[in-house]
């Protein structure tokens, strides 16, 4: 099976199961998982940020942010194709109680005037705006890069109207693989910031989220309270570890891949590219084929190739760790075969 | 002063007066107030609905429908610029943990697709789908009358995707008088629904929901933890009732005079009508006469006349029970002064 | 019927309605009823607050002081049968996310020992403790008055621990009128106080909260959420106003009936007195008559009186304005033959 | 350092990580992976449940069950001294909206009649109970095993009500092993139950929640809300099945190994024990030596025994899997050279 569904697909390499092996762990409850206390100063450290935090999950650092930054009945900025608003099950509103007012960006990036304009002013009416979310890349958008000025402008705007800004990068080290930005000048632009070990980085579990050392000291008593305190979690970290030190600079042959797979699309009758490809991420509609996604994805995976429903007509196709220039050539071949027959 | 800013500002006829002074009460916790029991009936009656329960606002009513329909976690879809989501401080999210999921309507009314496709599959990422709410008259789109069509055919896709419907029918006997559709015929496409006593109706305080006898007994237990559960209320619910039995009829007055201000307001240079006059409300843009809204309605307050700012330039005008033919016409003449002065 | 159940069940006085049929009013939603703005001024001058709040219930004014002085995740020290843990749906865990430490007092008091032990320490186990309600008079603990040394002593505990005071005064007039001391005094010792105009004062609607300026402006957008948030509201404000400067004195003529009716009960064979009277409430056992209290309600009610069942065997009386002392007299009488015949 | 904390801080056996480094695994949110597939069915299996679901810690699995099982405003009876009432930060009230309803018990069992009388009536003013929580074995009662009868007849009570029951059996296996009734049993008289792979079962992390195959759907999704929906979670699931099968046996020799420590104890001067050693836990008193808990613990420190601050005269030593027969009589040997010195 050639495994296009998604980065999350992956599986830990042999280097990361032999530092789970030989993983060194204590109590990470008590603070004492050396392995744990050696990842989260790395990720701080990576991303300028005082103090960072071990999580199970994006939706975990990006819901514990939250938690940690608002209070019930305040508002947040988001864009209207996010992550957060759309695939975290409406934790934002069940756990922290609080509305989320979602703008629709391009290509991801909300309109700054439209940021500024949504933050509430001062009336009985209205709640307290207290976050805005940005997500870096942006999945729905096909793995689209927030622009850096377009993250530095709504910094501003948030700063001057005492607003805080979390980036939810999941997939933060892909922004920065093809972008040549370091991941560090991405998270000068916001106050917290979350990604993913267990994406691109192909680790098996766990993101971070990272931010001042009083953040941080609240977010982990949010993490406490929703469970995902673990014990002995250095064996989990110590893949983490792997993930950030040997996964990184690979990213950018993920892109390449995905590059290769959007071209051979495009060459493809009947299938259109419905993003600039800029990362990992490849969206094509099927519609002038006849089938819809769902058939279409039938199709693929008959003759082994797995991919995700994103719309009626669009399907969504992840390059990852596991995914070699070969895999992307047969899978080409494979859609187009499918392609045809309709 | 000529008082335009809301039909919230009418005070009590002295009718409403005599009838708190001499109504018949009870202790309402216990169910026991008379005229609160009288007005519970009459209203459930009018609307065609099981049971009805008097709430201090309709603020109060809208959130207790959401306690009552929704649990936290799932999603309610609204429109855009709907009261509950722009104008009721995140409450919905506070208080029932539930996410809105806001649609851009025309006039205030949802297209029937969007809702449809609106609704959330089965999905372990995705919220359930628990709520649909309506807004009629739409106080954002300029009092815009929901057509009855869209409220039918929401109305069916809802019970098809077993999700509930909630009428905010803040102004609906706005909408009955100008459309000539019964309250009942509206509140019969709807599970519930609530309607304010305070603004159009003149009464000085409170508002119904209604729905089946189940619900109603849930509402009111909300209703209690919201702490809207009264004693002697019935001083309350007397001018409520005075407000159904003798300002339904002539709303149709206020109707009038929104459309002679309206008029007015079209032949004055510089000022541009933003809404088809359909009920009680007129929007005005006041762009071309140089003023911001808060530079016009400073301008006109010294004047004697009142209105709201709507937005950077646009001001809203309302029309209610203590605002006579005379008043209106000396508003367009302040105004045709003021806005000639730039 | 003599109607001892509660002192919630009061008709307004003569006056009172009066009030109502003339009071001047406005938009309370604006801050511009003259009204409302004169009793929450009165209010707050009697409990040397800074600021005061109309609301429409103690239940309201209890959830409002929780909402505004914690965060979810906190916890709430307060005694185990104090009316805001028994008696309010369970409105603080599902309003303000925040848990109860309920400990069991002495006659209403907590013991401060206990208060000192209850507050958590740092540790990411624990919810951080922000809030101490006090109740004052102690309804389950039959009109019970809390010590003034209680309330400076657990004051004083709560300052040293940046916890923050809220005392449920809905009957803190009957604490007073019996005691000789100013509520002003009482109030001192808390940072909040609610107190209700709908109980002896027999206003027939509502309750005030009071605390510093911030702390209400606060309040006055979670009173909003809420749905307390009313328009001309005058209407039941100014017999509120009538209560505080007419009622609150003859409340000793209440403590007065009570002391009778509690003489009566002592002298009736199989009836038990169940708490030392000290303001308008009686509790008294009817174990010994053989009758369970619905038993014994049930034979009461047939002869004129009402009270209310407190548990298997106790029954509660409480004396009110409309309660004279030959209502008392007769509910004695009937009282005894109740017992007799068993 | 004999760390006799918790049997939390127990190491990973090798086999645990040879299971670790060698596991099948997948994508766990796409439920494909087999590691954690077969260990919910195991566990299942072993608690004769629908169902079953893993988590990533006792905290987490109490909170989804609550999450699964309540809708704010109703009430949760559960022991005064319990885990989720005094150790989970308020989760239960912070995210289920929950009122808990603390209840004093008998070495962690609550009296029956009292939980009878603590399910609420059916009144305005009451929340509704919707959920009775169970510890076995109960932690601070000094890992007391709480009596089958108890929860046979908390269940039939439960039922009677309509009321679910959870067990939080953190050291459910520890009450097995030390009662001869197996898990299947304990599980028979709840709805749904929560068990440590992490404890003395020795894995790194985790806990399972089992019931119906309804309610495990629905938490999974509250597991996904929380963040706790993993990827490639065979890794730690591969060492948790280790866990059941190689460690729940032999819990029997902790059990053995706190005997000896409780007996070593009450033969030295100026230490008490302050619980009947049932399991793994053993609590002594220290006040007679003069020293504080906190300095009690310092000086065995010093001297390479670690246990918890419990109360201010009270240490809790919980013996595990890597605390041998030798380490228990060293230890012994240094509480009576430290309670001599003083």
């Amino acid at each position: 099976m050639i495994d296009l569904r998604s980065d999350t697909v992956t599986k830990p390499t042999d280097n990361m199961r032999k530092m789970a092996y030989s993983a060194e762990v204590g109590d990470d409850v008590y603070g004492e998982d050396p392995t744990v206390n050696l990842l989260e100063d790395t990720a701080a450290e990576m991303l300028g940020k005082e103090k960072a935090l071990f999580v199970t999950s994006g939706t975990q650092g990006n819901q514990i942010a939250a938690l940690t930054h608002c209070k019930p009945g305040e508002e947040v900025i988001l864009e209207a194709n996010s992550h957060i608003y759309l695939f975290e099950g409406a934790a934002i509103s069940a756990l922290s109680g609080v509305q989320p007012r979602p703008l629709q960006g391009t290509r991801g990036a909300m309109n700054t005037e439209d940021v500024r304009n949504a933050i509430r002013a001062d009336d009985i009416h209205f709640p307290e705006t207290s976050l805005i979310c940005l997500e870096n890349t942006h999945n729905l958008a096909g793995g689209a890069i927030l622009p850096l000025e377009n993250m530095q402008e709504i910094y501003q705007i948030a700063q001057e109207n005492q607003v805080a800004v979390h980036l939810d990068g999941a997939r933060l080290f892909n922004a920065s693989a093809a972008s040549g930005i370091s991941i560090k000048e991405y998270a000068k632009n916001v106050d917290t910031v979350q990604f993913c070990l267990s994406k691109g980085l192909g680790a098996p579990v766990g993101s971070i989220i990272a931010g001042t050392e009083e953040f941080i000291a609240k977010a982990r008593k949010w993490r406490k309270r929703l469970g995902g305190g673990m014990r002995q979690a250095g064996i989990i970290a110590a893949p983490g570890l792997v993930a950030l030190k040997e996964n990184a600079d690979r990213l950018v042959e993920d892109h390449k891949n995905a590059q290769t797979l959007a071209e051979g699309i495009a060459n493809i009758s009947g299938l259109k590219l419905e993003n600039t490809v800029e990362t990992n991420i490849v969206l094509a509609n099927v519609q002038e084929t006849g089938y819809t996604s769902d058939e279409f994805l039938d199709a693929l995976q008959k003759q082994g190739v797995l991919a995700s429903r994103f719309g009626t007509h669009t399907i969504r196709f992840v390059t990852h760790l596991d995914i070699t220039k070969e895999a992307i050539e047969q899978a080409v071949a494979v859609m187009t075969r499918v392609a045809r027959v309709q």
